[in-house]
């Protein structure tokens, strides 16, 4: 286990710099009163899906734009950028997850002294973006129904980190096709994360979307006055 | 992003050592007749749902046991064990994929001298185990219907490794639930894999199942005489 030894030296020796250029973004974006969200979930959650309902329903309030972290490919980006939506693609080249200097760089393409709301949407993978600081005021993250209620127990790091849980696809709940159970994967949730905020909704129906959006207007008014 | 860049190179020298030790471990399991079978998806595709029905079909014919891969909790191997499976737990301790040296501890608790095939349950991701060979003879992945059709796009390493691919749930097809399209699918992912073999299934209802056994008995058969 040598070869693994030598790795985890080298990423905590790079978290520990990530940690505070993470601190350093975060007060330099509250100071141009700019909120930097951060959302994470596994590949196929919904994340893009939910950033067009998110943006679509807050477009005349704020002013706001999409930094697309991808392996490859700008699929999503292009989804956003069309729907009106400024997207900015961060191509990780095979990197699993972002860091500060990474957002950086998408940031330095984004003029946010104008910008209210900039979200991040983090490479489809619940281990690593739990591990690295994007230097977002909020991290959320996204469990859709199809992948099932025991996750907070196989994830544990990426649920207790979150500020909020967002539970998408809840028009599967109460088909044939999934045994999901809402209260227990909320016990689950609560036991790792007693801070953790839970909406339930369907970026596809639209349910619960006004909730979750009420809350983030009120975390931006906080954030930025 | 000097950060970065010293990551990569420590990354890569442990890739080249472990390139190595794939190839010693495939010799070995290779002269002792045992199929090593690297199963790799997203969290909540189905790994676990999926062995539990090959595990039972073949249970008659094969001696076999699965290696689990975990950050936490040992709860898909309590289930494998329930169903008369051998199952050994690694936890990786928030390591994001499997190398050849975590696979060797497991296959350490293991008699390979009198098993037939061994299944490793990787960590739940299409990032990071895609860039790490176990030593397995058999890479297989599994999407799952949920996550979209639009997955090859996105992380296309995993599916260009791969031998076969397992497309789970294929009973919420046809439902309003998801615009999956089979087709278009099945077009991406040759693009990028010519060779690749595609089982569409349901572990839950049991359809498809047979024929994704049938292709592993005979992959056991070649590599096992």
């Amino acid at each position: 286990m040598t070869d693994s030894v030598k790795l985890i030296k080298v990423r905590e020796s790079i978290q520990a710099d990530n940690e505070q250029h993470a601190q350093d973004l975060r007060q330099k974006l509250k100071a141009c009163k700019t909120l930097l969200i951060n959302i994470m979930s596994s590949p196929g959650a919904g994340k893009t899906s939910l950033l067009l309902q998110t943006t679509s329903r807050l477009k005349d309030e704020y002013s706001m734009a999409v930094i697309e972290a991808d392996i490859d490919s700008t699929v999503d980006a292009e989804r956003l950028a069309h729907s009106g939506v400024e997207a900015i693609q961060l191509r990780t080249g095979g990197f699993c997850h972002l860091d500060v200097p990474m957002v950086q760089q998408g940031l330095d393409s984004l003029d946010t002294d104008v910008l209210d709301l900039i979200f991040i949407e983090n490479v489809g993978n619940l281990v690593c973006p739990a591990e690295f600081d994007t230097g977002a005021a909020l991290d959320v993250m996204i469990l859709s129904v199809p992948e099932g209620d025991d996750k907070p127990l196989k994830y544990p790091l990426m649920f207790s980190k979150c500020d909020a849980l967002i539970i998408n696809k809840i028009d599967y709940l109460g088909t044939s096709l999934t045994d999901f159970d809402l209260k227990l994967l909320e016990k689950r949730v609560r036991k790792l994360n007693g801070r953790i905020r839970i909406f339930p909704l369907s970026s596809r129906t639209g349910e619960g979307i006004d909730i979750w959006t009420d809350w983030l207007t009120n975390k931006a008014a906080d954030h930025n006055k």
